[in-house]
């Protein structure tokens, strides 16, 4: 048997109380992830350390039929054209989906399967995406704030963050459109995954 | 593969868009439920129609490893003097927890082990509480307009919801405690379970 819990979201910050781990991304920490290396390797030079994103977890002491909940805090911004993001990752056990509420901010859930179809859905405070299994899924924040995700999937999923690496990245890139917007660009970089 | 979908949460009604299903609970509907059957009956006589709860959800096609995510939107008031409340249940496959996110409102997570412990976590807007495997669980609304919550759920747990009946409703009771607050009362109707 465990016991309930209160999990507090501040909705500013994102952070949650009651949680049983915490982890950041420095800038240093996403070498590869963004595709615009000249812009990686200046933003690099100019502070290495700068906060990328934070997260927050609950995880269960039992594993099968629970849940691991937790929030996603993503710093605003763009290295080159593109947005910020998270790495993103597909379930070890792939068919284990994924629910992300936003709480603040403005976000683009960035979606594909390993044959190569593409998904982007925006989320605004209030909205849920719905994640299925056997979706590659990355965060990225193109607002002018934090943005702030509350997730939760099941607990015995796991992450394979090598899977958009493989591919040369994700097929789609988000990126600023110039006028204060976003848009999707085909990644140059990206190639078919071998499945 | 199934694919991503958004679900838009309207916070001031709990509306979900992109729903599946969803049901409602009438005063009709919940006979036995409260603990004071002079009061229901009475409000029963004068209006059987009336609104208690809804719930909105979304439901996979698969059912391992995915989530049913939802709201849950219960009405304010008191029946007798116990807080309105949904009739709860526990996971037909025990050992699922549950997740329940405060969109709105104010509201207590009252739950209970089948042993007879009890558990009760206020919400408000911004906290969630981790119902985990094998408690018992009611949401109650102690506050003076709608509580809305947004839940998710392991896609195979089901429900049971005859396991408070058959012990004569829960332990305690979310009652008004005269000074506009709410508290906690044993429910004098509550026989332990043969466990």
């Amino acid at each position: 048997m465990q016991d309930p819990i209160a999990l507090a979201i501040e909705s500013e910050t994102g952070a949650m109380t009651n949680a049983t781990g915490r982890y950041e991304k420095r800038l240093r920490d996403l070498d590869g992830v963004y595709a615009d290396e000249e812009a990686f390797a200046a933003a690099l030079a100019e502070n290495p350390d700068r906060l990328m994103y934070e997260v927050y977890e609950h995880r269960p002491e039992q594993v099968e039929g629970d849940m691991i909940v937790g929030t996603s805090i993503l710093a605003p911004g763009t290295i080159g054209r593109e947005y910020s993001l998270t790495r993103g990752h597909i379930h070890a056990i792939a068919d284990r989906s994924e629910i992300y509420h936003c709480i603040r901010g403005h976000g683009v859930m960035l979606m594909e399967t390993l044959a190569g179809e593409s998904r982007a859905v925006e989320m605004r405070p209030g909205e849920t995406v719905w994640v299925p299994g056997h979706w590659i899924h990355r965060s990225v924040n193109v607002g002018d704030e934090l943005l702030v995700t509350h997730f939760c999937y099941p607990a015995d999923a796991g992450q394979d963050y090598d899977v958009i690496a493989r591919a040369g990245g994700m097929r789609e890139l988000v990126v600023a459109d110039g006028d204060g917007g976003w848009t999707l660009e085909p990644n140059p970089s990206w190639r078919p995954r071998d499945v």
